[in-house]
Protein backbone atom coordinates (compact mmCIF):
# COMPACT_ATOMS: atom_id res chain seq x y z
CA UNK A 1 0.00 0.00 0.00
CA UNK A 2 2.68 2.48 1.01
CA UNK A 3 4.91 1.34 -2.16
CA UNK A 4 2.06 2.59 -4.56
CA UNK A 5 1.20 5.90 -3.11
CA UNK A 6 4.61 6.70 -2.52
CA UNK A 7 5.37 5.94 -6.34
CA UNK A 8 2.85 7.79 -8.01
CA UNK A 9 3.93 8.59 -11.54
CA UNK A 10 2.46 12.30 -12.41
CA UNK A 11 2.91 11.26 -16.13
CA UNK A 12 1.14 14.14 -18.58
CA UNK A 13 -0.14 15.93 -15.56
CA UNK A 14 2.42 18.98 -15.82
CA UNK A 15 1.38 19.43 -19.30
CA UNK A 16 -2.09 18.71 -18.68
CA UNK A 17 -1.92 21.79 -15.95
CA UNK A 18 0.64 24.18 -18.04
CA UNK A 19 -2.09 23.72 -20.94
CA UNK A 20 -4.96 24.13 -18.83
CA UNK A 21 -3.38 28.02 -17.53
CA UNK A 22 -2.70 28.57 -21.36
CA UNK A 23 -6.79 28.01 -21.76
CA UNK A 24 -7.46 30.18 -18.41
CA UNK A 25 -5.52 33.35 -19.12
CA UNK A 26 -6.54 32.94 -23.03
CA UNK A 27 -10.18 33.05 -21.90
CA UNK A 28 -9.23 35.92 -19.72
CA UNK A 29 -7.49 38.07 -22.70
CA UNK A 30 -9.65 37.76 -25.21
CA UNK A 31 -12.69 38.65 -22.72
CA UNK A 32 -10.93 41.65 -22.07
CA UNK A 33 -10.50 42.33 -25.68
CA UNK A 34 -14.01 41.56 -26.47
CA UNK A 35 -15.16 43.81 -23.77
CA UNK A 36 -12.58 46.93 -24.32
CA UNK A 37 -12.41 46.69 -28.18
CA UNK A 38 -15.52 45.69 -28.88
CA UNK A 39 -17.72 47.17 -26.53
CA UNK A 40 -16.16 50.58 -25.00
CA UNK A 41 -14.14 49.02 -22.27
CA UNK A 42 -14.84 49.43 -18.50
CA UNK A 43 -16.51 51.74 -15.83
CA UNK A 44 -18.60 51.28 -13.03
CA UNK A 45 -21.17 53.33 -14.04
CA UNK A 46 -23.71 53.65 -16.94
CA UNK A 47 -23.55 51.24 -20.10
CA UNK A 48 -20.49 50.39 -19.50
CA UNK A 49 -20.98 48.88 -16.14
CA UNK A 50 -22.19 45.48 -17.68
CA UNK A 51 -19.00 45.00 -19.04
CA UNK A 52 -17.49 44.25 -15.88
CA UNK A 53 -19.77 41.50 -15.39
CA UNK A 54 -18.23 38.61 -18.02
CA UNK A 55 -14.63 39.84 -16.88
CA UNK A 56 -15.34 38.80 -13.30
CA UNK A 57 -17.50 36.17 -13.49
CA UNK A 58 -14.49 34.53 -16.03
CA UNK A 59 -12.26 35.37 -13.78
CA UNK A 60 -14.08 34.32 -10.37
CA UNK A 61 -15.77 32.01 -11.16
CA UNK A 62 -14.10 29.96 -13.92
CA UNK A 63 -10.24 30.85 -13.87
CA UNK A 64 -9.78 30.78 -9.85
CA UNK A 65 -12.00 28.44 -9.02
CA UNK A 66 -10.37 25.99 -11.74
CA UNK A 67 -7.05 26.97 -10.18
CA UNK A 68 -8.31 26.70 -6.40
CA UNK A 69 -9.57 23.17 -7.74
CA UNK A 70 -5.95 21.99 -9.48
CA UNK A 71 -4.22 23.30 -6.18
CA UNK A 72 -4.01 19.90 -4.09
CA UNK A 73 -2.41 18.07 -7.92
CA UNK A 74 -0.18 20.68 -8.09
CA UNK A 75 1.30 20.99 -4.81
CA UNK A 76 1.19 17.59 -3.82
CA UNK A 77 4.11 17.25 -1.65
CA UNK A 78 3.63 20.35 0.82
CA UNK A 79 2.28 19.51 3.82
CA UNK A 80 -1.76 19.30 3.65
CA UNK A 81 -2.41 22.45 5.69
CA UNK A 82 -0.83 24.71 3.49
CA UNK A 83 -2.34 23.25 0.17
CA UNK A 84 -5.59 24.12 2.32
CA UNK A 85 -4.92 27.10 3.19
CA UNK A 86 -4.46 28.38 -0.33
CA UNK A 87 -6.99 26.35 -2.24
CA UNK A 88 -8.99 28.55 0.68
CA UNK A 89 -7.09 32.11 -0.66
CA UNK A 90 -7.98 31.65 -4.34
CA UNK A 91 -12.07 30.58 -3.23
CA UNK A 92 -11.99 34.15 -1.68
CA UNK A 93 -11.04 35.28 -3.95
CA UNK A 94 -13.31 34.01 -6.47
CA UNK A 95 -16.39 34.85 -3.96
CA UNK A 96 -15.36 38.16 -4.08
CA UNK A 97 -14.38 39.03 -7.84
CA UNK A 98 -18.02 36.99 -8.97
CA UNK A 99 -19.50 39.07 -6.47
CA UNK A 100 -18.46 42.16 -7.62
CA UNK A 101 -19.23 40.97 -11.13
CA UNK A 102 -23.04 39.97 -9.94
CA UNK A 103 -23.55 43.31 -8.43
CA UNK A 104 -22.21 44.53 -11.30
CA UNK A 105 -25.34 43.12 -13.89
CA UNK A 106 -27.88 43.96 -11.35
CA UNK A 107 -26.83 47.58 -11.02
CA UNK A 108 -26.65 47.97 -14.75
CA UNK A 109 -30.12 46.46 -15.44
CA UNK A 110 -31.75 48.91 -12.53
CA UNK A 111 -30.06 51.90 -14.19
CA UNK A 112 -30.64 50.81 -17.68
CA UNK A 113 -34.17 49.70 -16.94
CA UNK A 114 -33.97 46.48 -17.74
CA UNK A 115 -36.03 43.34 -16.56
CA UNK A 116 -33.95 40.72 -14.25
CA UNK A 117 -33.58 36.78 -13.75
CA UNK A 118 -35.59 35.91 -16.80
CA UNK A 119 -33.45 34.34 -19.27
CA UNK A 120 -31.82 30.75 -19.17
CA UNK A 121 -28.35 32.60 -18.53
CA UNK A 122 -29.55 34.22 -14.89
CA UNK A 123 -31.73 30.95 -13.62
CA UNK A 124 -28.73 28.33 -14.38
CA UNK A 125 -26.06 31.73 -13.47
CA UNK A 126 -27.92 32.73 -10.00
CA UNK A 127 -28.66 28.58 -9.47
CA UNK A 128 -24.74 28.43 -9.80
CA UNK A 129 -23.68 31.18 -7.57
CA UNK A 130 -25.98 30.12 -4.55
CA UNK A 131 -24.84 26.82 -4.81
CA UNK A 132 -21.57 27.79 -4.79
CA UNK A 133 -22.15 30.25 -1.54
CA UNK A 134 -23.35 26.99 0.06
CA UNK A 135 -20.20 24.92 -0.92
CA UNK A 136 -18.33 27.61 0.45
CA UNK A 137 -20.03 27.80 3.56
CA UNK A 138 -20.31 24.07 4.40
CA UNK A 139 -16.57 23.31 3.18
CA UNK A 140 -15.78 26.11 5.53
CA UNK A 141 -17.70 24.44 8.36
CA UNK A 142 -15.99 21.11 7.87
CA UNK A 143 -12.35 21.69 6.99
CA UNK A 144 -11.50 24.88 8.17
CA UNK A 145 -13.72 24.56 11.90
CA UNK A 146 -11.32 22.47 14.54
CA UNK A 147 -13.11 20.38 16.53
CA UNK A 148 -15.35 18.76 13.44
CA UNK A 149 -14.62 14.82 13.38
CA UNK A 150 -12.21 13.16 11.10
CA UNK A 151 -15.04 10.67 10.40
CA UNK A 152 -17.50 13.40 8.95
CA UNK A 153 -15.01 15.13 6.93
CA UNK A 154 -13.55 11.84 5.36
CA UNK A 155 -17.23 11.30 4.49
CA UNK A 156 -18.06 14.80 3.42
CA UNK A 157 -15.16 14.84 0.68
CA UNK A 158 -16.32 13.26 -1.94
CA UNK A 159 -19.59 15.38 -2.12
CA UNK A 160 -17.41 18.12 -1.78
CA UNK A 161 -15.14 17.54 -4.62
CA UNK A 162 -18.05 16.35 -7.05
CA UNK A 163 -19.76 19.66 -6.11
CA UNK A 164 -16.58 21.51 -6.65
CA UNK A 165 -16.10 20.32 -10.05
CA UNK A 166 -19.79 20.33 -10.61
CA UNK A 167 -19.81 24.09 -10.21
CA UNK A 168 -17.03 24.57 -12.65
CA UNK A 169 -18.85 23.14 -15.13
CA UNK A 170 -22.39 24.64 -14.98
CA UNK A 171 -20.33 27.88 -14.43
CA UNK A 172 -18.62 27.47 -17.73
CA UNK A 173 -21.99 26.36 -19.05
CA UNK A 174 -24.02 29.76 -17.52
CA UNK A 175 -20.65 31.95 -19.50
CA UNK A 176 -21.31 30.05 -22.63
CA UNK A 177 -25.26 31.27 -22.11
CA UNK A 178 -23.55 34.42 -21.36
CA UNK A 179 -21.81 34.79 -24.86
CA UNK A 180 -25.22 33.45 -26.85
CA UNK A 181 -26.68 36.18 -25.04
CA UNK A 182 -24.73 39.11 -25.56
CA UNK A 183 -24.21 38.61 -29.06
CA UNK A 184 -27.66 38.07 -30.00
CA UNK A 185 -28.11 41.44 -27.87
CA UNK A 186 -25.29 43.12 -29.65
CA UNK A 187 -24.78 42.21 -33.01
CA UNK A 188 -28.29 40.53 -33.78
CA UNK A 189 -27.91 41.25 -37.73
CA UNK A 190 -24.88 40.84 -37.95
CA UNK A 191 -23.86 37.73 -36.08
CA UNK A 192 -24.88 35.91 -38.62
CA UNK A 193 -22.20 37.32 -40.86
CA UNK A 194 -19.07 35.79 -39.63
CA UNK A 195 -18.28 39.71 -38.14
CA UNK A 196 -14.87 39.23 -36.28
CA UNK A 197 -16.72 39.98 -32.92
CA UNK A 198 -18.90 36.75 -33.08
CA UNK A 199 -15.58 34.69 -34.19
CA UNK A 200 -13.81 36.17 -31.29
CA UNK A 201 -16.56 35.83 -28.62
CA UNK A 202 -17.54 32.24 -30.04
CA UNK A 203 -13.88 31.25 -29.86
CA UNK A 204 -14.42 32.18 -26.08
CA UNK A 205 -16.71 29.94 -25.10
CA UNK A 206 -14.56 27.51 -26.87
CA UNK A 207 -11.59 28.21 -24.55
CA UNK A 208 -13.18 28.21 -21.51
CA UNK A 209 -14.93 24.72 -22.74
CA UNK A 210 -11.41 23.36 -23.40
CA UNK A 211 -10.11 24.81 -20.00
CA UNK A 212 -13.23 23.32 -17.78
CA UNK A 213 -12.26 19.85 -19.91
CA UNK A 214 -8.38 20.12 -18.82
CA UNK A 215 -9.24 20.95 -15.02
CA UNK A 216 -12.28 18.21 -15.16
CA UNK A 217 -9.68 15.40 -16.23
CA UNK A 218 -6.68 16.22 -13.98
CA UNK A 219 -9.22 16.46 -11.44
CA UNK A 220 -10.67 12.85 -11.61
CA UNK A 221 -7.51 10.70 -12.84
CA UNK A 222 -7.32 8.71 -9.29
CA UNK A 223 -3.75 8.08 -10.07
CA UNK A 224 -2.77 11.69 -9.81
CA UNK A 225 -4.48 12.37 -6.73
CA UNK A 226 -2.29 14.14 -3.82
CA UNK A 227 -0.71 11.16 -1.91
CA UNK A 228 -1.12 11.48 1.90
CA UNK A 229 1.96 12.36 3.33
CA UNK A 230 3.84 9.50 5.91
CA UNK A 231 2.70 11.48 8.61
CA UNK A 232 -0.85 11.79 7.35
CA UNK A 233 -0.47 8.70 6.37
CA UNK A 234 -0.17 6.72 9.71
CA UNK A 235 -2.28 9.32 11.23
CA UNK A 236 -5.35 8.02 9.00
CA UNK A 237 -4.54 4.65 9.46
CA UNK A 238 -4.49 4.58 12.85
CA UNK A 239 -7.82 6.45 13.23
CA UNK A 240 -9.18 3.65 10.51
CA UNK A 241 -7.60 1.03 13.31
CA UNK A 242 -9.65 2.64 15.71
CA UNK A 243 -12.78 3.79 14.59
CA UNK A 244 -13.43 0.31 11.81
CA UNK A 245 -11.56 -2.65 14.17
CA UNK A 246 -9.20 -3.30 11.05
CA UNK A 247 -5.54 -4.00 11.26
CA UNK A 248 -3.35 -0.88 9.64
CA UNK A 249 -1.19 -3.93 8.25
CA UNK A 250 -4.17 -4.99 6.37
CA UNK A 251 -4.77 -4.34 2.33
CA UNK B 1 -10.47 -7.80 -2.41
CA UNK B 2 -12.85 -10.44 -3.05
CA UNK B 3 -14.50 -9.79 -0.19
CA UNK B 4 -14.74 -5.79 -0.50
CA UNK B 5 -15.50 -6.03 -4.43
CA UNK B 6 -18.44 -8.89 -3.52
CA UNK B 7 -20.15 -6.91 -0.67
CA UNK B 8 -20.75 -3.71 -2.48
CA UNK B 9 -23.40 -1.37 -1.28
CA UNK B 10 -25.31 0.83 -3.47
CA UNK B 11 -26.65 2.61 -1.51
CA UNK B 12 -29.04 5.39 -2.99
CA UNK B 13 -27.78 4.62 -6.31
CA UNK B 14 -31.25 2.76 -7.43
CA UNK B 15 -32.98 6.22 -6.61
CA UNK B 16 -30.53 8.80 -8.26
CA UNK B 17 -31.03 6.25 -11.47
CA UNK B 18 -34.84 6.51 -10.85
CA UNK B 19 -34.77 10.66 -9.94
CA UNK B 20 -32.20 10.30 -13.68
CA UNK B 21 -35.26 8.59 -15.75
CA UNK B 22 -37.83 10.92 -13.97
CA UNK B 23 -35.62 13.97 -15.08
CA UNK B 24 -34.81 12.75 -18.53
CA UNK B 25 -38.73 11.48 -19.22
CA UNK B 26 -39.46 14.89 -18.15
CA UNK B 27 -37.02 17.09 -20.20
CA UNK B 28 -38.60 14.90 -23.28
CA UNK B 29 -41.99 15.61 -22.87
CA UNK B 30 -41.69 19.92 -21.88
CA UNK B 31 -39.28 19.63 -25.23
CA UNK B 32 -42.48 17.96 -27.30
CA UNK B 33 -44.86 20.07 -25.24
CA UNK B 34 -42.46 23.68 -26.11
CA UNK B 35 -42.43 22.35 -29.39
CA UNK B 36 -46.04 21.53 -30.34
CA UNK B 37 -48.16 23.94 -28.05
CA UNK B 38 -45.84 27.13 -29.04
CA UNK B 39 -44.01 26.28 -32.21
CA UNK B 40 -46.77 24.66 -34.15
CA UNK B 41 -45.82 20.83 -33.95
CA UNK B 42 -43.35 19.04 -36.08
CA UNK B 43 -43.03 17.78 -39.49
CA UNK B 44 -40.05 17.08 -42.17
CA UNK B 45 -40.82 19.94 -44.70
CA UNK B 46 -41.22 23.79 -44.85
CA UNK B 47 -40.82 25.96 -41.25
CA UNK B 48 -42.12 22.80 -38.85
CA UNK B 49 -38.77 20.77 -39.68
CA UNK B 50 -36.48 23.29 -37.12
CA UNK B 51 -38.79 21.42 -34.26
CA UNK B 52 -37.58 18.30 -35.31
CA UNK B 53 -33.99 19.39 -34.20
CA UNK B 54 -34.56 20.41 -30.37
CA UNK B 55 -36.58 16.78 -29.77
CA UNK B 56 -34.11 14.45 -31.40
CA UNK B 57 -30.71 16.02 -29.99
CA UNK B 58 -32.73 16.08 -26.34
CA UNK B 59 -33.59 12.67 -27.25
CA UNK B 60 -30.55 11.03 -29.01
CA UNK B 61 -27.62 12.92 -27.65
CA UNK B 62 -28.92 13.45 -23.79
CA UNK B 63 -31.38 10.76 -22.81
CA UNK B 64 -30.29 7.94 -24.64
CA UNK B 65 -26.52 8.68 -24.00
CA UNK B 66 -27.00 9.03 -20.81
CA UNK B 67 -28.94 5.98 -19.97
CA UNK B 68 -26.39 4.38 -22.59
CA UNK B 69 -23.52 5.12 -19.78
CA UNK B 70 -25.76 3.75 -16.17
CA UNK B 71 -25.98 0.44 -18.35
CA UNK B 72 -22.99 -0.57 -16.63
CA UNK B 73 -24.29 0.67 -13.16
CA UNK B 74 -28.02 -0.74 -13.32
CA UNK B 75 -27.09 -3.92 -14.88
CA UNK B 76 -24.21 -4.58 -12.71
CA UNK B 77 -24.96 -7.98 -12.14
CA UNK B 78 -25.57 -9.03 -15.78
CA UNK B 79 -22.46 -10.57 -17.62
CA UNK B 80 -19.95 -7.94 -18.97
CA UNK B 81 -21.47 -9.21 -22.95
CA UNK B 82 -24.73 -8.71 -22.32
CA UNK B 83 -24.36 -4.93 -20.74
CA UNK B 84 -21.70 -4.03 -23.38
CA UNK B 85 -24.16 -4.86 -26.14
CA UNK B 86 -27.58 -2.93 -24.44
CA UNK B 87 -24.55 0.21 -24.11
CA UNK B 88 -23.87 -0.51 -28.03
CA UNK B 89 -27.36 -0.96 -29.31
CA UNK B 90 -28.33 2.52 -26.82
CA UNK B 91 -25.47 4.36 -28.49
CA UNK B 92 -26.92 2.94 -32.23
CA UNK B 93 -30.01 4.84 -31.60
CA UNK B 94 -28.50 7.94 -30.00
CA UNK B 95 -26.67 8.41 -32.73
CA UNK B 96 -29.13 7.84 -35.89
CA UNK B 97 -31.98 10.11 -33.86
CA UNK B 98 -29.27 12.85 -33.36
CA UNK B 99 -28.09 12.15 -36.89
CA UNK B 100 -31.66 12.81 -38.14
CA UNK B 101 -31.59 15.59 -35.65
CA UNK B 102 -29.10 17.55 -37.14
CA UNK B 103 -30.05 16.77 -40.89
CA UNK B 104 -33.78 18.48 -39.81
CA UNK B 105 -31.59 21.69 -38.90
CA UNK B 106 -29.57 21.61 -42.15
CA UNK B 107 -32.17 20.63 -44.07
CA UNK B 108 -34.55 23.93 -42.49
CA UNK B 109 -31.70 26.31 -42.68
CA UNK B 110 -31.05 25.42 -46.58
CA UNK B 111 -34.94 26.04 -47.40
CA UNK B 112 -35.08 29.36 -45.15
CA UNK B 113 -31.81 30.54 -46.67
CA UNK B 114 -30.74 31.01 -43.06
CA UNK B 115 -26.69 30.93 -42.63
CA UNK B 116 -25.24 27.67 -41.05
CA UNK B 117 -22.69 27.48 -38.37
CA UNK B 118 -21.66 30.94 -36.96
CA UNK B 119 -23.21 30.80 -33.62
CA UNK B 120 -21.76 29.40 -30.57
CA UNK B 121 -24.40 26.93 -30.19
CA UNK B 122 -23.60 25.37 -33.51
CA UNK B 123 -20.00 25.28 -32.66
CA UNK B 124 -20.43 23.88 -29.62
CA UNK B 125 -22.64 21.16 -31.17
CA UNK B 126 -20.94 20.03 -34.54
CA UNK B 127 -17.87 19.61 -31.85
CA UNK B 128 -19.71 17.55 -29.24
CA UNK B 129 -21.29 15.53 -31.70
CA UNK B 130 -17.76 15.33 -34.31
CA UNK B 131 -16.00 13.90 -31.03
CA UNK B 132 -19.05 11.71 -29.96
CA UNK B 133 -18.68 9.81 -33.66
CA UNK B 134 -14.86 9.43 -32.92
CA UNK B 135 -15.65 8.22 -29.78
CA UNK B 136 -17.98 5.92 -31.10
CA UNK B 137 -16.07 4.75 -33.49
CA UNK B 138 -12.93 4.25 -31.29
CA UNK B 139 -15.06 2.16 -28.78
CA UNK B 140 -16.32 -0.15 -31.14
CA UNK B 141 -13.07 -0.46 -32.66
CA UNK B 142 -11.26 -0.77 -29.00
CA UNK B 143 -14.28 -2.85 -27.75
CA UNK B 144 -16.21 -4.96 -29.58
CA UNK B 145 -14.03 -6.20 -32.67
CA UNK B 146 -12.14 -8.71 -31.26
CA UNK B 147 -8.81 -9.50 -30.78
CA UNK B 148 -7.74 -6.34 -29.70
CA UNK B 149 -5.41 -6.62 -26.35
CA UNK B 150 -7.10 -7.17 -23.07
CA UNK B 151 -4.24 -4.54 -22.05
CA UNK B 152 -4.68 -2.00 -24.61
CA UNK B 153 -8.62 -2.09 -23.57
CA UNK B 154 -7.76 -1.58 -19.79
CA UNK B 155 -5.65 1.65 -21.08
CA UNK B 156 -8.20 2.80 -23.06
CA UNK B 157 -11.03 2.15 -20.66
CA UNK B 158 -10.57 5.34 -18.14
CA UNK B 159 -10.35 7.66 -21.47
CA UNK B 160 -13.73 6.49 -23.10
CA UNK B 161 -15.46 6.34 -19.71
CA UNK B 162 -14.06 9.97 -19.09
CA UNK B 163 -15.19 11.26 -22.79
CA UNK B 164 -18.82 9.52 -22.80
CA UNK B 165 -19.42 11.35 -19.66
CA UNK B 166 -17.55 14.46 -20.83
CA UNK B 167 -19.71 14.54 -23.95
CA UNK B 168 -22.93 14.56 -22.41
CA UNK B 169 -22.05 17.42 -20.32
CA UNK B 170 -21.03 18.63 -23.16
CA UNK B 171 -24.27 17.85 -25.40
CA UNK B 172 -26.31 19.43 -22.41
CA UNK B 173 -24.20 22.73 -22.92
CA UNK B 174 -25.25 23.03 -26.33
CA UNK B 175 -28.89 22.67 -25.67
CA UNK B 176 -28.93 25.02 -23.04
CA UNK B 177 -27.21 27.33 -25.92
CA UNK B 178 -30.10 25.95 -28.60
CA UNK B 179 -32.69 26.87 -25.72
CA UNK B 180 -31.34 30.30 -25.32
CA UNK B 181 -31.13 30.97 -29.13
CA UNK B 182 -34.62 29.78 -29.79
CA UNK B 183 -36.17 32.07 -27.37
CA UNK B 184 -34.16 34.85 -28.36
CA UNK B 185 -35.39 34.13 -32.45
CA UNK B 186 -38.79 33.10 -31.43
CA UNK B 187 -40.20 35.98 -28.75
CA UNK B 188 -37.35 38.38 -28.58
CA UNK B 189 -39.54 41.39 -26.99
CA UNK B 190 -41.81 38.75 -24.57
CA UNK B 191 -38.99 36.70 -23.47
CA UNK B 192 -38.20 39.63 -20.39
CA UNK B 193 -41.82 39.61 -19.83
CA UNK B 194 -41.82 36.08 -18.17
CA UNK B 195 -44.17 34.75 -20.58
CA UNK B 196 -45.11 30.64 -20.09
CA UNK B 197 -42.85 29.41 -23.12
CA UNK B 198 -39.80 31.14 -21.58
CA UNK B 199 -40.60 29.69 -18.25
CA UNK B 200 -41.51 26.36 -19.80
CA UNK B 201 -38.26 26.72 -22.15
CA UNK B 202 -36.28 27.95 -19.31
CA UNK B 203 -37.12 24.78 -17.14
CA UNK B 204 -36.37 22.57 -19.37
CA UNK B 205 -32.92 23.90 -19.94
CA UNK B 206 -32.79 23.33 -15.55
CA UNK B 207 -34.19 19.68 -16.43
CA UNK B 208 -31.22 18.82 -18.49
CA UNK B 209 -28.97 20.40 -16.09
CA UNK B 210 -30.42 18.22 -13.42
CA UNK B 211 -30.76 14.78 -15.70
CA UNK B 212 -26.95 15.73 -16.36
CA UNK B 213 -25.53 16.28 -12.74
CA UNK B 214 -26.91 13.08 -11.51
CA UNK B 215 -26.12 10.94 -14.07
CA UNK B 216 -22.43 11.95 -13.88
CA UNK B 217 -22.62 11.88 -10.09
CA UNK B 218 -23.87 8.13 -10.23
CA UNK B 219 -21.10 7.39 -12.56
CA UNK B 220 -18.12 8.85 -10.84
CA UNK B 221 -19.17 7.17 -7.59
CA UNK B 222 -16.00 4.53 -7.28
CA UNK B 223 -17.96 2.21 -4.94
CA UNK B 224 -20.82 2.29 -7.40
CA UNK B 225 -18.88 0.45 -10.33
CA UNK B 226 -19.62 -2.70 -11.77
CA UNK B 227 -17.57 -5.54 -10.14
CA UNK B 228 -16.14 -7.91 -11.83
CA UNK B 229 -18.14 -11.50 -12.02
CA UNK B 230 -16.50 -14.04 -10.21
CA UNK B 231 -15.27 -15.08 -13.68
CA UNK B 232 -14.33 -11.98 -15.10
CA UNK B 233 -11.96 -11.36 -12.06
CA UNK B 234 -10.78 -14.68 -12.22
CA UNK B 235 -9.87 -14.36 -16.03
CA UNK B 236 -8.01 -10.65 -15.41
CA UNK B 237 -6.28 -11.89 -12.25
CA UNK B 238 -4.84 -14.54 -14.32
CA UNK B 239 -3.71 -11.97 -17.00
CA UNK B 240 -2.27 -9.61 -14.45
CA UNK B 241 -0.28 -12.33 -13.39
CA UNK B 242 1.06 -13.21 -17.13
CA UNK B 243 1.71 -9.67 -17.74
CA UNK B 244 2.93 -7.56 -14.96
CA UNK B 245 4.52 -11.18 -13.28
CA UNK B 246 2.54 -10.10 -9.92
CA UNK B 247 1.03 -12.82 -7.91
CA UNK B 248 -2.82 -13.01 -7.68
CA UNK B 249 -3.66 -13.50 -4.92
CA UNK B 250 -1.57 -9.87 -3.17
CA UNK B 251 -3.66 -7.33 -3.01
Amino acid sequence: MDESSNHQSTGSMPYLIGISQILGVAALAVTGTWMSHYRGGFSWSGPLQFNVHPLCMVLGMVFLCGDSLLVYRVFRHETKRATKILHGVLHIMALIISLIGIIAVFQFHKSSSIPDMYSLHSWVGITTFTLYLLQWILGFIMFFVPGVGFAYRTKFKPLHSFFGASLLVAAIASCLLGITEKLLFSIPKDYSKMVPEGILANSLGLLLVAFGAVVVYVLTREEWRRPPLPEEQALSIDFKTLTEGESPTEP
